[in-house]
């Protein structure tokens, strides 16, 4: 076995009356993000990145939309039995590297916070998490603040 | 020589009259993808992944789209050739990661088979071609279903 | 320490009345992007992708677009900062892959004075700078050439 990349890209729709889960924290803001568990948009592609470095399908096949198991689900959960998939699969987690695209809040403010949950759920350290924010100077449905956008991703390691 | 990362992006519109390529699967739906050639998305970001990863151009170098060679070209054609000019620079394939971005159809019961053709082409095992796909929650091009865009991450080590 | 992955993406406006830099040179064309500093969409998303790899935040928190500091700014001045924090943090780059997603113009007659001006500013050779393009087949805001993206990925190895 042997080192390997995955990457994961993850969207939602920002919409009044939800709360705007990024990376495990509720961050607060005027929409949140509307989806079938908590929407965790950050935590959604994290979990794409790390199934599909070790091929083992992907967030949609594992958690589907369409249980009424992962109804309103916490994100850190799903994040949990990711890590425990990799582990059974026989790796470690390398590092982590995340993108959000949103045009509004600005999450720096977070960061920290959302490191420290996820180096927690991973059995991770902080500097193996990274996670960006970069608007898209109003382009698209980004820009419309009428979404967000996560790009992960992620090296694993044998055990 | 050491361990490289590679990443692709394409994008092509989803129209009536075409039939619809992904990972080398012709996909059942009332839609199909334009393009010059066959316009496999999926393998046209993976074989732009494998290109980055060796610095070898893009697959709009390799194979232009002005070029009457590529008309309507199965792009599996564009892959093997990518492999083997990936081979032939000193490389081999570690594992590639890639994301479909579409709001339809479900691509969940062709993966196998895309798993399949590429491995077979790529000479890597199916454990090493991994396949996502997501929804963009009906957000922009791609949630009005006008078109479809593919991610891909590679990982080449010394042959 | 251990090898790290990075990936980033940027987004910048295209609008009359200003010039266009990608990968540290100007290209001929009759819009440029909108940007705090000289808005090198690419020059930036190599730059997150180099911070997040080494886990040393994002480019907006080392050199933000409200600081006078960065007004018009040299993007290649950004990027060999990014190199410096690098360095100190006790990581050489493995190799770099980007694309460049915009309908026009072609960049392809500029790409190899990208690469050596990249290469010059992080101490790599070209062949370890790898620069892909393609259009978004008119899709979206880069298809309507409103905008540019900009999406990068790197590896570092430790000193």
């Amino acid at each position: 076995m042997n080192i390997r990349i995955g990457q994961g890209v993850d969207f939602h729709q920002l919409v009044e009356g939800r709360d705007l889960w990024l990376g495990g924290v509720k961050v607060p803001h005027i929409k949140g993000a509307l989806g079938h568990s908590d929407a965790d948009v950050l935590l959604h592609a994290i979990c794409d990145a790390l199934l599909g470095a070790a091929a083992l399908g992907d967030i949609g096949m594992h958690f589907p939309d369409t249980s009424s198991e992962f109804k309103d689900i916490d994100s850190k959960i799903l994040l949990k039995r990711t890590c425990a998939l990799i582990t059974k699969e026989g790796y470690r987690i390398g590092n982590i590297d995340a993108s959000l695209c949103l045009q509004a809040p600005k999450i720096k403010p977070y960061v920290a916070q959302m490191q420290e949950v996820i180096a927690g759920i991973a059995g991770i350290t902080i500097k193996d998490i990274s996670i960006k924010a970069t608007t898209t100077e109003k382009l698209g449905f980004v820009g419309r603040e009428e979404g967000v956008v996560a790009y992960a991703s992620a090296l694993l390691f044998p055990l």
